[in-house]
């Protein structure tokens, strides 16, 4: 499976505010690049924080793009909540696109049966944690070869942790955001050990509407305790 | 004054690991690019906070650049201070180059005698926090007329705040940090209203080394307070 996590940040590194209210970073151009993106992919993934905080449908791609390239169906929207903690009335599992939620065995119940009833597949891997080495094997065995994630930063560094990332491509936008507390493409605990910084090779430096996409390929990503 | 932040951060954003510890994001260009803006600075500044977690001397610049200039002596040291923590025996404020602490009039006396004892000069802005365009007024006053801002991300997040940087450059380098609680080169409380972000332009695109020099001039950053 490819990963490639896509993302939009200020110039000083930040997703949205530290009230995680999104922000327009981009313009039309990179919304448009991003669009074809969504189309080369079999699934499209965030973390329920994203869920949470800026409600997404994760519908849009370029329709036009994914039939020229012969993709049937849409991009299956998939959701890592270990707690089943995303709403059954969030808008990503509104409407007619197909949606997965990644869960861990601690997820009550009748949360699922809820996810269940709103549409959505349910994948259970790990405890109180969804193990997503487990989940995104499952996807793969559906037939996911290109998985994009679009955040947010508590997903990423978790990915970045299982040595999961194949692919980084930002949108560096011409404001400052600040803040300590501002969520970044990677939160979570943060890597300590340089041995196990994640380790990346620029492909690609793009001027695009007023910012600049910057793409970069995972050379090495050793997961923890791994080797 | 022109006041030109400057500092090399990995992909994710981040000036250094959460613990605070130094890791090498750029390489031997970059290291040159960084000492010829050092050579045209009648200045160069950090916050406490790099002071307390690197140490640095603040000594390095292109002597042959600044030569070539006609730019006499070196550049002056600056720590932004509001309690006047920089210990006596710190690596700012050994060696030849003069040292000069910016600090509030909340600074314990007996630390602004051991600094004086350690060679530094004192400039007393502000109560509890340096007041900054106060401070950067005095430095102006003494013929600082290209101030080098070096980080932390707390500094810089104020001097964002106060409307007093004219020029950002980020050097951003092949490798992922992670960390919700890692340093970014904007820290602070953050900017909450979209009215009050710093808006930038991009002025310059550049590989070096292993990574990409972004240089952005800052259109509009409006105090708080004002308008």
């Amino acid at each position: 499976m490819h990963v490639h996590v896509n993302a939009a940040v200020s110039a000083d590194g930040k997703l949205s505010t530290r009230n995680r209210e999104q922000v327009r970073i981009s313009g039309d151009e990179d919304f448009a690049r991003v669009d074809r993106v969504r189309a080369e992919s079999d699934a499209v993934m965030v973390g329920v924080g994203t869920v949470l905080a800026d409600d997404p449908s994760l519908v849009r791609f370029d329709q036009t793009h994914r039939e020229a390239l012969e993709i049937p169906g849409v991009p299956t929207r998939v959701v890592a909540d270990s707690r089943a903690r995303t709403p059954p009335d969030a808008e990503v599992l509104a409407g007619d696109a197909p949606t997965t939620v990644l869960v861990g065995e601690a997820a009550p119940d009748d949360r699922l049966d809820a996810l269940r009833d709103a549409g959505a597949s349910i994948v259970v891997a790990g405890e109180e944690r969804v193990d997503l080495p487990a989940a995104l094997a499952e996807l793969e065995a559906e037939r996911v070869r290109r998985l994009m994630v679009e955040g947010g930063g508590e997903l990423v560094f978790s990915l970045f942790e299982d040595g999961l990332v194949d692919e980084l491509t930002l949108y560096v936008g011409g404001l400052v955001l600040g803040g300590r507390d501002a969520p970044t493409i990677a939160d979570g605990e943060g890597f300590v050990d340089r041995e196990t910084f994640p380790r990346l090779a620029l492909e690609g430096v793009e001027r695009v509407d007023d910012g600049v996409v910057l793409n970069w390929s995972v050379e090495s990503s050793r997961p923890l305790g791994a080797g």
